[in-house]
């Protein structure tokens, strides 16, 4: 069942306690993708610059992943993100950002993905993610993310964005800015009441949790022995869920809870090491030993 | 099955965002009982003052908890706290300690409660904890509690009293402090090493994972929507926790798994309200209520 993210693709100049590396792959759609494509045929909207490496374009093209929706600017640069993690790995600095190609970037869904039926709106600006909600044409299930960013420039794009989707996916602080509630129960009932059916928040190290039709479910992270870098764990998560709900081709509350625990092991194996890395040549066989593991982690 | 508690018994000043409340009772001992006490019977071993009110001795006995044990000082006065928590709940922040009666005191278990099967000893100075295990005759079971002053001013004492017990309870700072690791899986990996079998690390609203055996197992928080006053979470936790173990007579992997969510639970009706306030009239009925309601919440 065919998987649609929009989002950024990126370069990455990232350091954690750790290492650093620079001028990586890192985006979004780029995370997301990387780890839906673990389960799940995945096509990516989404603009890079006249600087984007072939060899990029090949590593996601060999990843399994469909790039009719990958736009290649002639002019400008691509997306470029600069950031660090101090101690606290649950806590990203950004120390530059050039928005270059995403500046003027609107995004175009290919006709023949139109009809998607399952579609992830990665972090953009909203007005992106309306201009894409309005081409796709009865899709199942769409969620969504943001970032604080937009939650202070665009609050009425966005809360449009929650409004025409069936749910979103966001990290703790993004529900306590959004909803000015600071207890995550109450900043999901907010989020309810603006319009999301599915809620799911993410806490980083501290797992996630998801809230839908009044009923409830939370569990923690795998346990990591050692984060390398953090960048992109969020939308790995979105990535393994998504991927769950478009294979089995269901968003009941059950399916929801084992999306989440997919969404849970692809993070751990994205924090392993710095960008791609650890997930580039991960199978499915691998993928797998870790969910029933980390199902024996939960079970009571 | 008896139960037995060694640790404090306070008077408590203590500011929240949502109120303040002066000479309440606390301190770790009371709230481990008065958890403890909706499962199984419980007998202190604390000490107060001459300035202590017969009302708190009869609230205590009145919850059923035995006070054999407990040390009533002419001379000197109760244990006393101050402190607050700002926006963060987990951080409980010191304005004042009298330390009081506990600067002399040693514990004194009485004849008929040293061969009590389930002991835990909560927060105490390592000398007072290693004088009540000398007292204990062949326990089943002893898990330990501490924290960052005795970490600091006492680590050979407490080593010691970690090597002589069966496992150890205390929180995600406690844990990082003690072992130098900041993750916190192998701060786990590093208490097995220093002598405890049984490794459960507290994250406060984040929940609580236990290791034991080469096994783990984790598990969020329950949802509490308006926490009121965080202070004795952990040690209702463990004193939950502790019950249920004295309960089934028993600490396998799978009991002490049970025994998490029975802690989990009990914790959560202690912060719902200042002091033992939430916990005065609470019932068996209401806790098994809460706990399936949080195995469903849990279920995967």
């Amino acid at each position: 069942m065919t998987l649609l993210v929009l989002g950024s693709v990126a370069f990455d100049d990232v350091r954690t306690p750790a290492g650093s590396r620079e001028k990586v792959l890192g985006g979004s759609a780029t995370y997301f993708a990387w780890a839906s494509a673990t389960l799940v045929k995945t096509h990516l909207v989404a603009a890079v610059g006249r600087d984007f490496p072939v060899r990029f374009e090949q590593a996601l093209e060999a990843r399994g992943i469909g790039l009719e929706g990958l736009h290649r600017d002639p002019v400008q640069e691509t997306f470029y993100w600069k950031g660090y993690y101090g101690e606290d790995l649950n806590l990203a600095h950004t120390s530059a950002v050039h928005i270059n190609v995403l500046g003027s970037w609107r995004p175009r869904i290919p006709d023949h993905l139109r009809a998607a039926p399952y579609v992830f709106l990665a972090n953009d600006q909203p007005s992106n993610q309306r201009h894409a909600l309005d081409q796709l044409q009865k899709p199942r299930l769409v969620l969504c993310d943001t970032r604080d960013l937009w939650i202070e420039k665009d609050p009425h794009g966005l809360l449009e964005v929650i409004r025409r989707t069936d749910g979103i996916i966001l990290n703790d602080g993004e529900a306590r800015l959004l909803t000015r509630e600071k207890n995550l129960i109450r900043a999901g009932k907010s989020l309810h009441s603006l319009g999301s059916r599915i809620v799911i928040i993410k806490k980083g190290e501290h797992g996630a949790f998801l809230s839908m039709d009044g009923r409830g479910f939370a569990l923690p992270a795998y346990p990591v022995e050692q984060v390398v870098d953090p960048t992109g764990a969020g939308d790995s998560f979105a990535g393994g869920l998504m991927a769950f709900l478009a294979l089995v081709q269901s968003s009941s509350f059950s399916n929801l809870k084992q999306a989440m625990l997919c969404g849970t092991i692809a993070a751990s194996f994205c924090v392993e090491d710095f960008s791609l890395d650890r997930m580039r040549d991960l199978t499915r066989v691998e993928f797998d030993a870790r969910l029933e593991e980390f199902r024996g982690f939960l079970s009571i």
